[in-house]
């Protein structure tokens, strides 16, 4: 259950950086490499001679050359040459929408007549020096949905957090959800407490103190098909909060897109933006190390979670008010895929 | 193939020492944990609010809190509360009767209703200080019933526990079978022979011979749904065997609780009872690792059953004098599974 | 899709040497040792006792021991006895025509009514005093007959084997298949070219300059099932190639017995036969080696084209002039499986 017709983050330029990668997309074996003149490549993981996995051959020329008998094949998914065939009749598999942007590769899993490269989003962190990003990549098994709601849903890090990020402010704290157009934003603000163990660090990262109270706020953006893009950060209590001057406080954004594999797995691209020491390469591999195992916290739970709902398909969940983020964004991704599922979709 | 209506054997107390444990017996996904005053209780391991696995949370104050939102469940299977939340309407999950008796935790898979714990065996050697018992856990690939009909017939020792308790006299010695209300019983008695490995290391810890003819016994209980508890033993040969004076004999009851966990799995809790030096703790860990390897050594041969049965599903096996204890056995259960099952079963 | 009335290799007699082997092949799980004055046996993997496997058991006197509780079985498949028991009635297993020639243990997995161990193919060197063979066995989960194109047509040697036996002159040269009876033979010469690093070994091995020019050859022989018997070699150029006198050449034939497990895996024995220096363990173990990580590299190539095809399962795959050899020998196993799938086969 998603959307096809949309841009989703398929890899990281380091990914293809040394010869094709093979990933799944969506339900679409995918095989990405960098064409002529460097620009990145996606067409269907099958070589039409024999049905070999093209991901395990090499990129010569700007052609992606199969390893198993040497069938070239073009960017557009049509057969360039062969070694002693002619290859004009050749059958040629499906090419992908693809754009390079913001330090991504963006792949559109549906009707290639549909995709324009300016409906992806723009990202002024990854474009904008005042900001440095660092982040990676887990492979979970459960459908994207659930790690959807995961973000929607903070007071989870409480729970799941409870070293680094959570505390118990969080549960106690109103939450607020609304709608903006496609967007679904939820929010929370926390004043006048105690600032958790990963933003003392943060802090004190900013020079700032980690021993006087805080006002915290987190934001939550869910932009469809699977983005959550989430501001966090705590100012110096009674100086402003979110709006307080750069002085007083750390802020960053939370950075998860959240690419289905199959309808029971995704590829989580996680990492996280600041504007603060942007040229601290030591601080951003400390934050990123970090992140890495907060957010490592989560696989256990949604796996789990995963499993529980195929063993009894036939109960209902609860959607309270913490939920409100996770079901307003489903309600957005029922109406993407119904649309597209209409019989006259395109 | 297994009666949910009894008693089977969850897990053990240190298994719930440090927080809940989620296991599935029966077909059912359960989280045991100890409520309120240190009181064992069994819950379905799903919470209602996301379907998050409730045995990957912690207990606070005898509630079992899920570590995913904060959801605290009571040990009768209501919400007693969520952060931030009225629980008055919320849906809540199956709870199961569980009693801690003997050194185990016991749970009634079936309709609570019909659970009484008097129906739980009494067990001599669990209460009684002149005994020790050590013992483990392990899980087996195939249907609890393949472990009953290995344990009900115990000519396999010759063949699968060579180096140990096997010996050629136990294929040779005439076996008997009775049933006694819901019980199969199987004995075997081999006179004046020399004692097999593990027997003469027996006989030494109880400063006895080993180099000696003995009289040896196999009396096998199978009690329902899936026990089976074994007096086992030697005595100098000529002083009354089975019942000769403690003093020339080495005696023990091998524990078997075996409970089913899928229609092809199972738990199988295995031990040994002994009423002679009880207090000597090096000799019950010797007497657990010696043991531990033996039945170890069942696993493989189980397993490979499991997969050539369900290979061949059509083949009728042989039911021999020496398989009479399983297939007693065999017969019981299916009288309890078609007792249950029967439209007027409660 | 596999014939079974034929001969498979089913192992080699080290597999053996030490007690029974288990093996699935053509679907039918299998029991080997060695009965009766060291003859090799082979009977249905399945005690009738109570279905152990009887491959986990031991060989006394001849007979195969069930490890479980003793019963003995006979090369043909009828229970020879078992502690305590009459067997006169005990049902059987099926036992399977094999048979020990060449270096190989064969199994006719099909009818035994039809087993004629004349039709194993003579291999000369096999019993030929002047070769030796040297090889392995690797476990390869693809169905058979991609492996058989695999080796039916070289030109995968540029893409998968190119730090070795790969060259681009091999997709340059042209290849002829023709059918010869039940053999599908596909051959290529190449003149006058640089021999790659495996021929300059084994030039050097035979005291030849391996930085001059020579003439190569590969000519593919199929013969059904599932062989493939490969003649390959350089000699110094211009003196007459693959009818060179020896002084002047290298040769080998490539052995590649394609035993099918299931519909989708394969045993795949593969080995070399030399007929130089056929007294030089050191260098039959050098060569060994060498192919083993060749043909190794195959594995995964031919892994995820099994998952291709299944995921794709609609695809037509291309039959280029280079498939020719794969093609053919496709149509003399079909063609093998529809006389035996006839009604009136046998």
């Amino acid at each position: 259950m998603f959307p096809k017709n949309t841009w989703y983050v398929a890899c990281t330029p380091d990914e293809i950086a040394d010869g094709p990668l093979g990933r799944q997309i969506c339900g679409e074996k995918i095989a990405f490499f960098r064409g002529p003149e460097g620009k990145v490549a996606a067409v269907e993981d099958f070589c039409p001679h024999r049905g070999a996995a093209l991901s395990l051959g090499k990129v010569v020329d700007g052609k992606l050359v199969c390893g198993y008998h040497g069938l070239a094949m073009g960017c557009n998914g049509k057969v360039v040459s062969m070694p002693g065939q002619r290859v004009g009749g050749f059958p040629g598999v499906r090419s992908f929408p693809v754009e390079e942007r913001y330090g991504f590769i963006w792949v559109w899993p549906g009707d290639p007549a549909l995709a324009d490269a300016s409906k992806i989003h723009h990202l002024e962190w990854a474009v904008n020096p005042e900001w440095a990003y660092g982040g990676g990549l887990y492979h979970i098994n459960c459908e994207y949905r659930l790690m959807i709601d995961n973000l929607m849903d903070l007071t989870h890090e409480t729970y799941v957090h409870g070293s680094s990020i959570g505390q118990k402010e969080i549960d106690e704290a109103p939450v607020a959800t609304r709608i903006e157009g496609e967007e679904v934003i939820t929010e929370r603000f926390m004043e006048n407490i105690m600032a958790p163990p990963f933003w003392r660090l943060a802090l004190r990262g900013n020079d700032l103190p980690d021993d006087v109270p805080v006002d915290r706020w987190q934001i939550c953006r869910f932009t469809a098909p699977s983005h959550v893009l989430i501001e966090v950060g705590v100012a110096l209590a009674g100086k402003g909060g979110y709006h307080a001057d750069p002085r007083f406080k750390v802020s960053s954004i939370v950075v998860d897109f959240i690419t289905p594999e199959t309808e029971t797995s995704h590829w989580y691209f996680w990492g996280m933006a600041r504007n603060f020491k942007p040229h601290d390469a030591a601080l951003t591999a400390s934050i990123r190390e970090g992140q890495g195992k907060i957010f490592g916290e989560d696989m256990e739970v949604l796996e789990r979670q995963q499993k529980n709902l195929e063993s009894y398909p036939e109960r209902k969940l609860l959607m309270l008010n913490i939920d409100a983020g996770g079901v307003q964004s489903r309600r957005i991704l029922a109406k993407m895929v119904a649309k597209e599922q209409a019989p006259n979709a395109a």
